[in-house]
């Protein structure tokens, strides 16, 4: 029996779905019904489900974006920091394996020509990643975050991640499972695409995705293969400029609009956002090194917008 | 066997002073020796010291001051709040009652003529604090923290204990131990009467102390008693204004100086300091119904200062 917390959000459902698709026993189980954020309630639910595996996908994100997170701390922590300790502590307890939706954005750049460039927002670094992708690595597992709580300016949502993955790393049998900017073809507001559908205007970057089945699927397969514990980076292979996305929604959706973008990050800053934004590359080695393919973040882009239902 | 975390601070050390005048059996334990923030080796040394009790005394007040918590966010919620997270679930999972010294400085302000008044830094106020004290009444132990992370603003440091005391209230056997501006007859750093000597100017408030080892002791007399688990504020009866007090160390220490105060907050927080203040009045009631007797705050104020050793 796998136990799944947070199934009503927006992976949460993902997971419940592959969860289906592949006939595993699962149960959701919702705070109303039993309050997981306390150890010995969770316990408790644990040892009488007989639980063989935990899913944690809850968390707190944020409405409508993460800027929400600056001044709800005490949810934020709560939600991305406590309760994954609590887990942790919990499932050590009961000696169950556990994985935990965790994300990439306690990172900020990547390598490019082998040193990391934090703020890949600089024009000609923009350009080259359109141009020359070769030159620019993401970040792997065991690279220290270099946008958190240590390593500042990070948002407040950034922050707790990444102290949640700190505290929980070593404890137990643990899979932590950095995602970034998912996407599908359904249109909804965590979804990538959608988002920038909605926005007056677009923050230019460089950015890992993450395609929202592919990407559960492969945690799932993680356990399935009982791949070694700990940290995985789960985005699909590859990059893409906001410009790159944008021009492929212009090109397969249609939408019969120009997209509009932020002249530089000082506009950005000033006018649409107020805690700093990670844009980040995640290197996927790892992943590819225990054998879990998933196509190239373009190859699903354009699937997902070929396919797209709004 | 008790266990005490954190023996190397000053509450820590008090601790261990009084567990050795009431023989009562105790190991103080260092995170160089057991790295006590993970759940699985706290919970194996519980286990083998068939441990009775538990103190954590443990904790990131930030150095020099607490406007360093505001930078070192990850050290401060390491230290304040999932510190105390896993200590409560390792305690309940070996069914072992603790004690956590936390702060009353997740208040600010006091209970004026019946309503919450948030800043006793105005004239009037400070003044009738002197001349009034019946006006006022502190903060009880069931009151909602107004200086947290739930309702800010406040300090970071501030924001980590409440956190704290929301995420272990209600779960397992465990106290949670309120002090305010710890002070004793001993010259430190960590004292406030030491901390007054040394500010170049003061910042003139009105607050609840709490006298070290007499704090200390009712800590340890709750847990002896049998007092019924849960939240106890740990100062001396009474308040004092900041004048008070300077007056007070003018009168007995006759230091050869005039202590200065800064014109007002503006000036303060200008020039001082970075992070917002608490500055509170606590009510022990709670502590005086279950039998505990401290002396008023001004009385050992007077006989620390009657007694002091520098």
């Amino acid at each position: 029996m796998i136990i799944l917390l947070g199934a009503s959000g927006y992976f949460g459902k993902a997971f419940e779905q592959e969860l289906l698709r592949r006939q595993w026993p699962y149960r959701p189980i919702s705070r109303k019904e039993i309050d997981y954020t306390r150890f010995d309630s969770l316990l408790e639910l644990l040892r009488e489900t007989k639980a063989s595996f935990l899913i944690n996908a809850a968390g707190f994100t944020g409405r409508p974006n993460v800027d929400a997170c600056e001044t709800a701390r005490a949810e934020t922590l709560a939600g991305n920091t406590l309760l994954p300790l609590t887990i942790a502590n919990a499932c050590l307890a009961a000696n169950i394996p556990w994985g935990h939706v965790s994300s990439g954005c306690i990172y900020s750049g990547a390598y490019f020509q082998g040193r990391i460039e934090k703020d890949l927002s600089q024009p000609h670094l923009k350009s080259l990643a359109e141009t020359s992708p070769d030159l620019f690595r993401g970040f792997a597992e065991m690279d220290e975050p270099n946008f958190s709580f240590r390593r500042p300016p990070c948002s407040f949502y950034s922050g707790t991640k990444a102290l949640a993955e700190e505290a929980i790393t070593g404890l137990g049998q643990s899979y932590i499972w950095r995602v970034r900017l998912p996407f599908d073809h359904l249109d909804n507001p965590r979804n990538y695409i959608s988002k920038l559908l909605r926005y007056p205007k677009l923050y230019d970057n460089v950015n890992s995705l993450s395609h929202r089945s592919e990407c559960v699927s492969a945690c799932l397969d993680l356990w399935e293969r009982r791949a070694p514990f700990g940290i995985y980076n789960l985005t699909n292979p590859g990059f893409v400029t906001t410009r790159q996305v944008a021009a492929a929604i212009e090109k397969v959706l249609r939408p019969g609009r120009r997209f509009e973008f932020w002249a530089n990050d000082d506009e950005f800053y000033q006018l649409a956002a107020k805690a700093p934004r990670s844009n980040c590359i995640l290197d996927v080695s790892k992943l590819l090194k225990v054998g879990i393919k998933m196509r190239s973040g373009r190859e699903a882009l354009f699937d997902a917008l070929d396919n797209w239902k709004s």
